[in-house]
C-alpha cells in the first residue's frame, strides 16, 4: 500500500496517468439532463468538484452527488449515473447502485475492483477500472479525470482540460514552503476553510485531508452563505479557531467585496489567512490549491506527530457494520 | 421588533396561523420538475426543509436551495421558483431573483416586504406576504408552511400537514428541562450536531440557532457521510466538543447503527448525546427538535451573557456592501 507521503509526490504523476483514461458512450438519441455521482468520502468528494466544474463550464446538466444508501425518486431513464467507490466495497454505494440501475438511463462505474467490478459486470455496467493499492483520498485524480474524458469523449460536456498546465502548477517551487508555513499557523486550532461555491470542492478536500491526514477537526463553508449565520459566531476572540479564506481573482465581484469584509471580521477574532488561488486556468486553479491542502494536512500530522496512514477508525466501522450484518 | 425571547414563547402560535396561508396556482397542461428556493440564511433554510420533506413524501419533483447570487444554467420553463426573503431586501436574493424570473416556469415570492416585493408587484410575480417585525429566524413558521400549502393546494405534492399534532408536540412540557440540561453540557464547547439526511435540516438548524443566538461556532453533518473522514477528527480525547447525535426509529437500518457505533468513537473523544426524535410524523419530529434547538441556543447565550437580538456583524457586512456599492 502507497503510503501518504508516496502519493502526495506522485499526484502530478497520477494526473498524467488519468490523462489518457475515460469512455466513449454510444449515445445515439439518448440526452441526460441530470449526472448523479454516487460515492462516499474521498470516491463521493469526485461528485463535489463534477458539479463546481460543470457550473463553470456553463454546461446545462445538473450534476448531483449522492452520498446515501438512497437514491432520489427523481432518477429516471434520462439520468446518467457514476458509481465511484475506490476500493469496490463501500457499502452504501453498492446499495445505491443496485437501485440505479434499475432507475438510470446509463450507470458507469469507476473503481479499482471489489465486489463493485463483480456486480457491474454480472449486470453489464461498464467499469472504468484504476490502478489499486492507493488509500482513496490518493487516487483522486484516477476518480476524476477518465469521469471529465468519458463526459468529453461522448460529447456531453464541451471542454478541453490542460494537462500540462494543472501538472506544471503542481511542480512550482514554493508549494511545500507554503504549506509548512500554513501547517504552522494551524498547529492547535480548529481550521476553517471558506470558498466562493466555484472553490467549495477545495474548501471541502482541505477539511477532509485534515481531518483524515491529521486527526484534527476542521469545517468549511460557503460564501456568501457563511455571512448569514456563522459569521456571529466570530464575534468573540478565541485562540481556537483559525480562518482560510479561498479567494480567486475571477470570483464575481460581490464575492470578492465578502472576502475582503469578512477577512477583516475574523480578523479580530482568530487568526486569519487567505490563500490566493493561482493557474491560467480553472482546473489548474483547484488542482494546485487541493494539492497545498494534502500538503499542510500531512505536515500538520507530522507536527502532532500523527501518522496520516492510519484510519483505523474508518475500517473499524465498516468491520462492526460487517459483523452485525 | 419581536425578541428572539418572545419569538420562542409564540413559535406555536405562528405555525397556527401560517397553516392558513397559501396560493393556489393556475397550472393548466404546467408541470415542474424541479422546485428551486431562491434564499439566504434562516430564510434559505427553508429549502433545506422542503428538500428532505419531499424526499420523505416520496415526491418526483427535486427541491434544490439557492444561496447565492447566480443561479443554474439548467433552470428552465419546468422549473417552479419560490424568491424567500424575510426583509424583502436580501442583495443575494434580489440578484438571482432578476435571473430567475426571466428562466423559470413561474416564480412566487415570500417576504414581510422590502424591495423585493415592488419587485415583484412590478413584474406580476405573485407574493406571499407575512408578517413583519421579526427576527428571520423567528419568521420561520411563516416561511416554511405557506410554500408548502401552495405545492397541496395547487396539486403538486400529495400531503397533509398534521398541525395539531406539530402544535401540541411544541407545548408538552418537559422541552425546556431538556433544553437546560443541553445548554449546560454544551457550555465552552463548540457543538457538532449529526443527523441522517432526512434530519439533516434539524441539525443545519441547531447549527446556525447556536452561531445567530450564542455566537459560537457549531456544525453538523451526515450520515453516513461523516464516518468516511469527519470520524478520524476523534481520535484524540478533547474537551472542546461536544456531539449531538439526532436519532429517529424511523431511520434506514444502516443508518440506526451507525449512529451507535459513532457514538461510542465519539463518547471516548468527548461528551456525547443523543437526542431521539419524537412525534407521530415527520414534520412534528422536525419541528419539535427545531423548538428544542431554538431553546437550547437561547439558554446557551444566556449562560454565556450573550444577547441573542444583537446580529450586528451580519447587519455591519450588509452595510459594508451598500457603501462599496
Amino acid at each position: 500500500m502507497e503510503t501518504i507521503s508516496e502519493s502526495i509526490e506522485k499526484f502530478a504523476d497520477k494526473i498524467e496517468k488519468a490523462s489518457s483514461m475515460g469512455l466513449k458512450l454510444e449515445l445515439s438519441q439518448k440526452q441526460f439532463d441530470r449526472i448523479f455521482v454516487i460515492g462516499m468520502g474521498a470516491s463521493g468528494f469526485m461528485g463535489d468538484l463534477l458539479k463546481a466544474y460543470l457550473a463553470e463550464l456553463g454546461s446545462r446538466i445538473e450534476v448531483i452527488p449522492i452520498k446515501d444508501y438512497n437514491i432520489p425518486e427523481f432518477m429516471d431513464s434520462r439520468s446518467l449515473v457514476f458509481v465511484v467507490s475506490y476500493s469496490g466495497n463501500t457499502e452504501e454505494t453498492i446499495y445505491a447502485y443496485k437501485l440505479a440501475k434499475v432507475k438510470a438511463g446509463r450507470a458507469i462505474a469507476v473503481t479499482s475492483g471489489g465486489k463493485l467490478e463483480k456486480e457491474c459486470m454480472s449486470s453489464g455496467t461498464p467499469v472504468i477500472k484504476i490502478p489499486e493499492g492507493m488509500k482513496p483520498r490518493a487516487a483522486f485524480p484516477y476518480l476524476f479525470f477518465p469521469v471529465v474524458n468519458t463526459l468529453i469523449n461522448s460529447g456531453l460536456i464541451k471542454a478541453e482540460v490542460n494537462y500540462r498546465s494543472i501538472i506544471s502548477a503542481l511542480r512550482i517551487m514554493g508549494l511545500r514552503e507554503k504549506a509548512d508555513e500554513l501547517s504552522e499557523k494551524m498547529l492547535t486550532k480548529t481550521p476553517l476553510i471558506y470558498a466562493s461555491s466555484r472553490f467549495y470542492p477545495v474548501a471541502l478536500r482541505w477539511k477532509q485531508a485534515i481531518n483524515e491526514n491529521a486527526n484534527t477537526h476542521a469545517f468549511c463553508n460557503i460564501l456568501p452563505e457563511m455571512n448569514h449565520n456563522e459569521i456571529m459566531a466570530f464575534a468573540k476572540e478565541t485562540d481556537d479557531f483559525m480562518a482560510v479564506m479561498l479567494g480567486d481573482e475571477a470570483d464575481f465581484s460581490k464575492i470578492r467585496k465578502r472576502i475582503s469584509i469578512t477577512e477583516d471580521i475574523t480578523r479580530k477574532s482568530c487568526e486569519t489567512t487567505e490563500i490566493v488561488l493561482k493557474g491560467d486556468d480553472y482546473l489548474t486553479k483547484v488542482f494546485s490549491a487541493i494539492y497545498i491542502g494534502d500538503l499542510t494536512s500531512y505536515l500538520l500530522a507530522q507536527k502532532y506527530n500523527i501518522s496520516p496512514d492510519d484510519t483505523q477508525i474508518i475500517e473499524g466501522i465498516k468491520d462492526k457494520l460487517k459483523k452485525t450484518g
